[in-house]
């Protein structure tokens, strides 16, 4: 049994991350953290924990989070790298699921976050959460930096192949979708229901922070550099991701599908499909799966991955994070499945 | 041919406006004002209407209109009331589609909309803009005030009734369900996708602006005062008010069928359904019609009265006032029916 | 732990149904029957169950059955009548989710479901599964009726004023709204996203098959006949049931939130909300909770219930029954919350 | 003035096309007909409708048509060419909404809608009915296939490259995104709000209808064949494609906007976007419009392109073929823009 906090409760992955953990048989949340909401009950802000707690949104100083053992930022970029280092001064472990310590270049950070990095002697530390590649180096870790959303679609529908160091003929393509919580919750217009609802457009084309974080972590995998085109799209649905990746490859589709099976076999949390299969996001909402097909002709190979964005992409892999750091089963409380419809 | 102007051209009112004015043709529309937007094209915010137009945003001031024959208010409450005596003075036709000029009473203004009203000795003048009630007094008016999305379907769903000095027993009761595109197109969370997409929530119940200005206007064709209970619902959908009427009245089913087949057998934008008919909002969407259907069982009637609330509840009803009071055809520039799907 | 089957395992009640048994600690699903899908992995049907649960939809006969101790029925109306004597008389105890065994009197069931009643000795013994109202009687049932969803959210929004006997003016009425999954999941083109989305409307007003239901549990609440105006509407989304109720009562607001409060105080399912507020079906999404709000204003009372219509109104409710005439805890498999957004 | 029948008139397609015919100036609709509704108003399954049309469906023969100048059929593939020629014969001319006469090989028509065509030698005489590529041929025409809807936005964001003949490295990838209208009005499981709504998913991989379509008009455009990647997509909602193309080319980005703006230039329903838009589905919503922008990064190329599919994908298109056949303006009936929101 752990005593957990979380600094910036009141967003999307914040609440995600209080209802996972408010389930989990090892943990005790003791603190959620707001800005803007310190001193309201969480249960006001999330009126589907009516019952499930009584905590109130403390203000965000270090002093709310003494008590933890670990502390999960769910807080905008550029406010983890503020108070990481004071944590992790006092003994308390930290998983940011903000993109403050993804990229190990702080160079690279500043020209794709627009300001300093304030703890660049972190970022070598930091490790990249996602445990189907690092699985062996979580549990030792102090700050794990759990993956962006589209960057653990897109990187567990490559990785059979990119382990595999299989030649691909030009740049790999990952044509990307997903639903609006990703975005947050944040007044925008742009957010709105009516500019959402009944529409579809790409986004940031070449133009997205999630670009350099996908490279960087085929780089790391391949020991090579890669060529991606990455192209998000807006999706009118709350949650889920779509990952549709083109590859041009050499093996045969058997080899292919040997390939995944054999990599996902023991995963729990990577169900790769039947030959044929066209998953859906809503097979994985509110779940930490992801679902991936396969399908070739000739030499061109299609990847399909779903994930959902609040849970896999954000909130269930962090705990799932968590409990690698934590010497627990690394299912623990991550067991739902998706409620159909 | 007139020439014609939009104040507060930004939001989801001023859009569809525009829209309806650009296709209208006896219409040249000369100015749009947005004190946010002033300078930059209007098809920029709005990119349905590339090509369509050409007019830029102008700042807000009578110096923008002073071309106009007549000028739409499509601003938040309160802004119209400021400007429309000096256009007034300048000889400029006025119809307001914020509630500045709805009630006539200053002191129930102040009390719903928690400001002093500004021009109080202009709110005799002004004509409530529901044709289907004050067709003879439009056409000379000066100001009129068009009337809110939810007293338009409630009160032109009652209107025969009502008329007709009906006996009701116990509340006229108004369950009404709206489109989100009534709440307007500003950045507030609990506007955003994810707050209102599959949910759906009564809110201010006892509480909603509109409720005082049914309540003026069904005293004003009855001429006596009527009990109202009218609970506001949000539906997750872009466009469209249900309102689902409750009546306790002494009248057969035949008669009342008759009431309402001869009140609007002339009138070009009620529909009055067949027996057993339960319209839906998308038969109206983007049309400037009412469809209105009852159903009855012993002394118990009930009413169920669409509309969009963006064109019969704002825009298409402005229009259709500036018809009148332009001596044009009153369904000028509206005669465009709902797409389905 | 007991052994349960599911017959009719197809549908979205029935999915729901799968998920929870799946999930609840002290059940092992034994048995899924559907006439369609029978030799097909359930699994299939259900992508979400993926990885959890390597069943087969096993043929609709009573063999399937029999090594089960209790059997859940989410068959279409006029299924279970046809299978309960013969389970019964093996000692397998029966939840079913249709309306076969809701209505006491089977002329009552003939008129509303258009067929004669195959077990007309069996409408006394079935006990009503609405916990909150016979939690007494269910532990000893062989055979209880799991209510309808409409019936389960109006129902326990009156409860408390109805069983004090509380003086009601007028008719009570029942503005019900609710998600689409509410209809099944059948080859409806009525229920295509087509012509379902992005409208609303009322259906089947005077005319649907819980308004019988409803009055009869009043009656049998009070002890006298009661009057009931019930609209339900469809709302373009998936799961959630809002029902408005108005009713003309003598009593202070202190009063009747007092008579609420001490009714639902020990209730675990339901949420008797602070003043003022306006309770949101996705709330509730996924979980058993029934929240309920009033609102009054001189005599006129208005309650707000939300629920959600496969949970709370199917088949969470059904797993609340089969809990209570197990001996298990009440709430076993039903902890979950909503998931926001 | 011309006089118009539509063979099929109950689908979404046909509604549409009803819709646009009834508000086009010179044409006067004369017969709809449908197997399935033969005898019941138009209005009556088309609600919208009610007011703007008396007509009564027809039963689908060759008589029901006799008065017509031309005729559409709005039909599922294999039913237009079984009346078709004797139309011809009539002196009628057709458009065809279908597939029927789209692809000019007969084995391969066959390969892929899995009969044998019932009149191969008209494939030749009938012309593809994309007036941007076509406009010299469809004037004299007297069957004109209509593209599909996937075809005419993948074809449109291409043509310019394709038409100048620019070497393209690797295959054409054209991830392609729908909404729900463009699987039609068929009561099928799949296609359920149910099912579809909240959720994403790529289908028939490898496999679409649409790929042999899109390969001959790239083929006849150039004279030479093209490697072409297709995955459709299904976006819960109602109407709109949203193409995202990508193209491997040597020319900078300069000269490829340059190329767009020009082929584009004098095309009333063709809108090239300024340097950096990412169009929205929603801009062209009941609309005949297609927006497309480009975004180049060293000589990665991506297009986006979007239509309604219903309208420029299918309705609109054929009424602006009609129009060309007809010898009226090309854009008569066209104008509406969309509705935002």
């Amino acid at each position: 049994m752990i005593s957990v906090g979380v600094v910036g409760g009141s967003g999307y992955t914040g609440g995600e991350l209080i209802r996972l953990l408010l389930a989990h048989p090892m943990v005790e949340l003791t603190a959620v953290t707001s800005r803007t909401l310190a001193g309201s009950p969480v249960c006001e802000t999330f009126q589907n924990l009516r019952g499930a707690t009584d905590l109130v949104f403390a203000p965000v100083d270090v002093e709310s989070l003494r008590r933890c053992d670990l502390v999960f930022f769910a807080t905008p970029n550029g406010v983890a790298m503020e108070l990481v280092p004071e944590l992790l001064a006092a003994g308390i472990k930290v998983v940011d699921l903000a993109a403050d310590f993804r990229l190990k270049d702080p160079a690279v950070w500043q020209q794709w976050y627009g300001m300093p990095h304030a703890c660049p002697e972190l970022l070598d530390e930091a490790i990249y959460g996602l445990p189907e590649v690092n699985r062996a180096a979580i549990p030792s870790a102090r700050l794990v930096a759990a993956p962006g959303c589209y960057p653990t679609a897109v990187t567990l529908g490559l990785l059979p192949v990119i382990e595999a160091g299989l030649a691909v003929h030009g740049p790999l393509i990952a044509d990307s979708k997903s639903g609006v919580s990703g975005a947050g919750r944040n007044a925008s217009v742009d957010l709105l229901f009516g500019e959402v609802t009944e529409s579809f457009h790409a986004y940031k084309v070449f133009a997205h922070r999630h670009h350099p974080e996908i490279l960087q972590t085929l780089a790391t995998i391949s020991g090579r550099t890669h060529e991606l085109v990455f192209v998000p799209h807006l999706v009118p649905m709350l949650r889920g991701i779509h990952a549709t990746l083109y590859l041009q490859i050499d093996e045969t589709e058997q080899a292919i599908r040997q390939l995944y099976e054999q990599r996902y076999r023991d995963e729990s949390f990577v169900d790769f499909l039947p030959a044929g299969a066209h998953p859906r996001t809503r097979n994985v909402r509110g779940s930490n799966l992801n679902q991936i097909a396969v399908h070739q002709q000739g030499n061109q190979l299609i990847v399909l991955s779903v994930i959902d964005n609040l849970v896999k992409g954000a909130a269930g892999q962090a705990v799932q994070c968590m409990n690698l750091m934590s010497g627990f089963d690394e299912s623990a409380g991550l067991a739902a499945v998706a409620q159909l419809p």
